[in-house]
Order: C-alpha cells, then structure tokens, then sequence
C-alpha cells in the first residue's frame, strides 16, 4: 500500500480518466483538470479518428476492473475490408480467429470513462486552465487567461496527460538536457461518416476495418454501436491528389466517383460533411525525460504523441499506466525511483510504436492494394497457422499480445528480411503453400 | 533601395548586432533588445569557447564594410597543433599557403560589434526583456518579470537573432505545423586558460589551433590578442573520463598529468578555474519555418543551433545576413518573398553545416590521433596540391569558399569513398605519393 498523495491530473482525455480512476483506487485523492468543457455537454469535434482497442488497452482496463464496462460500448472488427479503385472487396483476416480489435467511438469512450471516474470518487475540474507547473513542487498555475491572474494549486504529485500540445510538458522543456521534437505529417485528415440504415442497422460489414487505399492517401471506416461508420480520409495538404485540389464542391463530387466510386451510396452527406468539418493536422511529438525528480510525470500523448495508423496511440497510453502501476508494486512510497524506472521502461517502447506507426501508413495506403503484398501476407498467415511457435506476424505481435513493442519492432524487422527472399523465389504465386517454401522459412529462421 | 521600416532585434550577440549594422546601413531605423547587460560592462562568463572566423563570416563583414576593423582584434591560425598524449606534437596545415581562420575572443568581438554598431546609429535597449512577441503585427511584449506587468512594442519587423533558446522561437513553436527539435549531447565543456607570459607573449604557438585528442574526449585552445589563450575541455557528462569523475583536486590534476601532460606548465590555474567555471551544455536545435509572413524572421543560432565543432556557428550565422541581403537585393519591399526565400535557401544549408558540425568532434576528438587518418589527410593535400581543379577538400570548401554548406556536405561524401578505397590500396603507407595513387584519384573522380 502506498501513503495517500494529492494528485492533480492535467487532461480529462482517455489516458488521464483511466489514470484519474487507477490512482484513486489506490487510494489517493485525485483531481483532474481539462480547459475545455465536460465532453459530456459537448457535440463532438468533427476531427475524430475511431479508435481501436486491442490487448495492451484490455490489460490496463482488466487491471483496472474496467474491461467489461467498456466491452459493452464497442465492436469486434477481426479483419480488414480492402476497396480497390475496381470496385472489388478484399479481405484480410488480422489474427487467429476469434482475435479481434474494438472500434469504438472516442466521445462515447470518453464520456463513458469520466462517468465511471466519478463513480470511483475522482473529483473533475472542467474549464480549468493550467497554463504552468512549478516542476519542483508539483504546483499547478491555474487562471482565465494567460495573462490574467493565476491562482496557485500545490499537489504532491502532478501527471501531465494533457496531449501532444501538453503545457505540463512545455515547461520541462525549458530545462536543460530536455531532449524534443515535434514534426508535422504532410499529411492531414478529415473525418466523415457513413449513417446507419433506417432501421439502424450498418450499411457496410460493421466487423471490419474498411480501407480504401491509394496510394498516398486513403479512406477508412470504422463501425459505432449506433449502426453509423466514422470515416476518414488522410491526404496530402498541397500537391497531387491533395485537400488543396478538393477546393468545391464539383472538384470533390468528381475525385470521390473516380477513387471511391462504392461510397456514393453510402455517405450521402459527403459534400456537407467536408466543408464543415475541419482538416486536421497531424504530429509526431518525442521527448526525454518524462519526469521531474518524484514530483511530475508525463504520460500518454504528452510524452509520445505518434500518427495513429496502427491503432495503438491509446492502447500505448494505456500500457504506460500498466507499467506505472507495475512500478508503483515494486516501489510503494519510493516515487522517485517508480517515476525513473518508468521512463527508462516506456521510452524505447514509445519511439518503436512511433516507428511501427509511421511505417504503417504505407501499409495501410499503399501495400494492402499491392497483390505481392497481399501474397506475403498470405504466406505468413499460413506459415504462422501451421507453426504459432516459429512465426507471430508483427501485427499480432503489436495488437494481439503484450511484447514489448522494441521486440515486436526487432522480430517484425527480422521477419520481413526473411519473407523478402521468400518472395524472390521464383513462381512463388504458383507454390506459395508449399514443403519448398515452408522449408525455406524454417531454414531462414535458423533452424 | 527599401523604403525605411522600423526594425527591432531581439538579441545583442554577434548575429543580432551585425544584422542591426547591416539593416540601419540600409535606412531602416533599427532598435536591439537584449535581457541582459551590455556586455560591454560586464566581466565574461567563464563558459566561452574561442570563436574562428572563416571565408563566409568575413564575406558578410566586408560587404557590410567591417572586416578591416575585426581583422585588427583576431590572430590568423593556419593549422592543428595535434598534442599527443605521449608528449608528441604533429601540425596539420588547414589550407593552402596563407589561408587561415581567426581565432577571436567573443566578448572581445561582441564588444567591438555593439560600438561599431552605435557608432553606425543603432539603439541598444540592454536589460529589456522579451517575453513574447505577437506574429501577425510584430509586437514585442517587453517587462521585468515573466508574470509581471508587461509593455507593448510594435514594430514593422521583428528579427529572432535571440539564440539557441529563443523566446521568438519559442512563440513559433506553438502554431500548427512548425517543426522543432532541440537535443542535448551527452558531452559537456568547461573553459580553462593559458595565461600569457610576463612579456605578454603566448607560451605555445598562436597561429594553431592545439587539439589533445583523446577519443571521447578533448582539450583545445585558441589565441587570444593578449597572449592568453582560451581553452576548451570537452567530455561526456557520466561515465569513463567524464565529468562525473573529476570530483575533488586531487583527481583532476591526476587526470590531467596522465592525459594532458604538457599542460602542467601553461595551465597554471587548472584546479582554480575548474572548480570556478560552471560545466557548460552543448545543445542541437532545428526548426522550421524561419518566418511568420512579412513581419517575423529567425536568424542565426535561435533558427538553427548547432555543435562547435566545425567552427562555424557564427560563420553560418553571417552568412544568413548575407543571404537576407540578396534576398533584399533582388526584392525591395516584397518582404513576404525576402523571407520566404530566404528561408527556403538557408534551411537546407543549416541542416548540412549541423551534420558536418556533429561529425566533426569524432574528426577533432578521435581521428587526428590516428595514423591512418593524418596519411589519409596527407594524401588528400597531397593530391589538391597537384591537382587543385580536381579536388578541394572538404575542410576547405567549408572554412575557405562560400559554396553552400549542402554541395560542400555532398562532395565530401563523395571524396570520402574514394578516400576509403585509396586507404585499402596495398602498402599504400609506403606509395602514398605515388602516380599509381595519383591515377587511382583520378580514375575514381570519374576522368
């Protein structure tokens, strides 16, 4: 058991609610602070990407007592729905069966996650703005305006989980032997959606994860428990096939009936949709450290905020309160050395998801509509079905297990050298499940 | 000619003061704001390292009609003075007959700077600070104290010439997709110094740069006009031969007789000044855009901050001013396309200069300690000596030319594998100068 603390959480997002809720059944007090409204009073933005829950979220919310509360608000998506340009459908199963990921609505996620923080107890703050931390007294600087009056909130500890633009972190990164980077994607997106059929049910398979890729960019779909899909298009901001070509509304009519001629029916407010939702940004944030001495932690997208093509922001976020609460077993009182212990495991976990994620936008876009791609992917699935023990494909490793992402990132690496010379063999396509080329993988794995 | 703006500079260093000469030699009405006191008042900071002034920064200097002035308060240095640790001293020639860097004392040159500066009708405003700066109307928010009353400044432009950790920057940094990274290298650096002798002669030869190389860590020094010379030691912060380690005198002095033995002599206050001078960070810094608009541009260190190990931090900072001026030559009063051009030709050439610095210290540190480089070396002058359309060296064409820092990167690369397979080439320690060499060069130059 640890000595009870005052706690203040920055952010009222979904790491700093599962936070908020993990500390205050340990017995701590804890406050958490969010400078915009109660996100259960609010519409929703119209920048929102699904999310998708797999196993390192589930543990976290196991852990926590959570899981089936939030099994009840999503839906299992096993495979990906693949739309070519020819208005063809593929399928591609992500794991063994009966694995599957969760889509679920991030203000559904959210707003669920607070009601369930304040049944524990946890006390919320909204409208609160902390424009500054005085790191070494875990003091929080809170006021209308940045200029106006600020009022001073002394804690014993502080968790900054205030997202990519955290102000928690801004101020340690004005100590020295701060390490930082932001990095903005050429990239940016735009969410739309697919309503649901009158009688609520979904208009496309709600059980899979909808792409239409093109190359550099794409369109995705994934299903709400209301018989809706949030869709999202990433694009290039400037340049060929961009949002800046998407200027009107015939301009966008014709490029959605040339690339996306099977959504015509199914997303009715597209021209809507588009000019009044936003085009959203999207960045890459690293630092180092996490932590100010056993005072102030970063945690989830403050201390790593990576693009979101694996599906694994929020489950990233989520892990890094299983290993905080990990350390906080080995360590009880000792929070300088929980927090220490905690960055050394996290930080190379975070930039190997951010690596893992990075390249998954190419996956994603561009290799899912490659036929030698497809071929690969079949080979590893029917290599791994037949030998679980020589061969866990990347994807499973990252969403379906709790390796360490480093790891999975080192073997995934490994894996594709081997399946590239694999793919080199001649009249693959014809022998692709054959003793040769089952032989060839055993041998290549060094056996 | 511009029609005359009002200009403010944020930052009195040795960018900030010569693009103050430099604008108010164009009409504009110019004013530079500094947080702290005229340094022309103040003892320096004992964290200095020598500054060298090479080809790019007198370039700058001679069009802004400076240069007879600095050449007066610097000491021409043409080559490396390599001190063993065996007590041998090898020199290494940095040019042809008669080219040189200059070392200069920086607080010596800043001073001289700011009176030239006066002198040409600038206006100092020393212990103003600046908190912030509004983009879109170039407005500096100026006050005693960060959450004190502050003072609005409007200006027509503002120039970052604020540093590594500009506050100008710093309001950049928060605008959707400005990209920023800041690093601190493991290595930090003291200064030390050789006093002059009682005749105000130097105790070791002024026109060297003297390096004790020793792998992962170095001391050097550089002249000043006064017969003293400024030292550096740089070292790792933790670990073998680290900062970490010289706790107490006596383990300083017994670190320096074994790895600096020729210094017992003509460092005479080692104990003194290291235990007085602070131990000094070393910090990366990228960024971009550079500018906001018509109305904000970063400049020197504050836009890109690099390590000092090619001695060219300044002299990439000059030559920025240099750039600005073409800019504002072929430009007038289009000040959008001066920045915006300015900014797209520098970018690329602060992140080459950045590269080539951080290589540098394994070159400085490291390989001048070993055979195979300094014959390597030898060969490479060798053969410019003979050949001197066919090959400039690297060193040369970044300390003395103004091709752009991105072409000189490229070819040393390229001059480095052809280097790579002369070393390999059977007993060349013995047919180093041979014409099978020579054919060989120029065989791989692709004649």
């Amino acid at each position: 058991m640890q000595t009870s603390q005052k706690i203040a959480v920055v952010g009222s997002g979904l790491v700093g609610t599962l936070l908020a809720i993990y500390l205050k059944k340990l017995g701590h007090t804890v406050h958490v602070y969010d400078r915009s409204e109660d996100i259960r009073k609010v519409e929703f933005s119209g920048r929102s990407i699904n999310l998708v829950m797999s196993d390192r979220g589930w543990k976290t919310l196991e852990d926590i007592g959570l899981e089936d509360e939030i099994r009840k608000i999503g839906i299992p998506v096993d495979k990906r729905a693949i739309h070519t340009q020819d208005d063809k459908l593929n399928y591609q199963y992500y794991g063994k069966e009966g694995e599957a990921i969760f889509s679920l609505s991030r203000g559904v996620l959210n707003r669920r996650m607070i009601d369930l923080a304040e049944d524990a107890g946890v006390q919320f703050f909204f409208e609160h703005k902390i424009w500054d931390v005085t790191l070494a007294t875990a003091t929080l600087h809170i006021g209308e305006t940045e200029r106006g009056e600020w009022q001073e909130l002394k804690y014993d500890k502080v968790f900054g989980a205030d997202g990519a633009f955290s102000r928690i972190r801004h101020r340690m990164q004005r100590q020295s032997m701060f390490d930082y980077s932001q990095e903005f994607m050429k990239l940016g997106y735009k969410e739309l959606h697919i309503p649901a059929n009158a009688d609520g049910t979904h208009k496309i398979d709600k059980n899979s994860l909808h792409i239409w890729p093109r190359g550099n960019f794409m369109l995705m779909a994934l299903s709400n428990l209301d018989g809706t899909f949030t869709c999202t298009l990433f694009m290039p901001f400037v340049g060929e096939n961009s949002f800046e070509e998407l200027k009107d509304e015939q301009a966008l009519v014709k490029f959605f009936a040339k690339y996306f001629p099977d959504t015509k029916e199914v997303i009715p407010d597209l021209v809507k949709d588009f000019f009044k939702n936003p085009t959203s940004y999207l960045a890459k944030m690293k630092c180092y450290p996490w932590t100010f001495e056993d005072k102030v932690a970063l945690i989830g997208d403050s201390a790593h905020a990576i693009v979101p093509f694996y599906g694994q922001g929020m489950n990233a976020g989520f892990e890094d309160i299983s290993v905080l609460s990990e350390m906080i077993a080995k360590h009880g009182d000792d929070w300088k050395t929980i927090f220490l212990e905690y960055q050394e495991i996290r930080k190379p976990n975070a930039d190997a998801i951010a690596e893992l994620a990075e390249r998954n936008f190419t996956e994603m876009s561009s290799k899912t509509a490659d036929a030698k791609f497809l071929l690969q992917k079949k080979i590893e699935k029917w290599f791994s079905d037949k030998h679980p023990n020589l061969w866990i494909p990347l994807y499973s490793r990252v969403t379906f297990s709790l390796q360490p992402y480093t790891e999975a990132l080192a073997v995934g690496d490994l894996q594709n050298k081997i399946m590239e010379e694999i793919m080199l063999m001649e009249n693959i396509e014809e022998k692709w499940n054959s003793e040769e080329v089952e032989n060839k993988i055993i041998q290549l794995l060094g056996f």
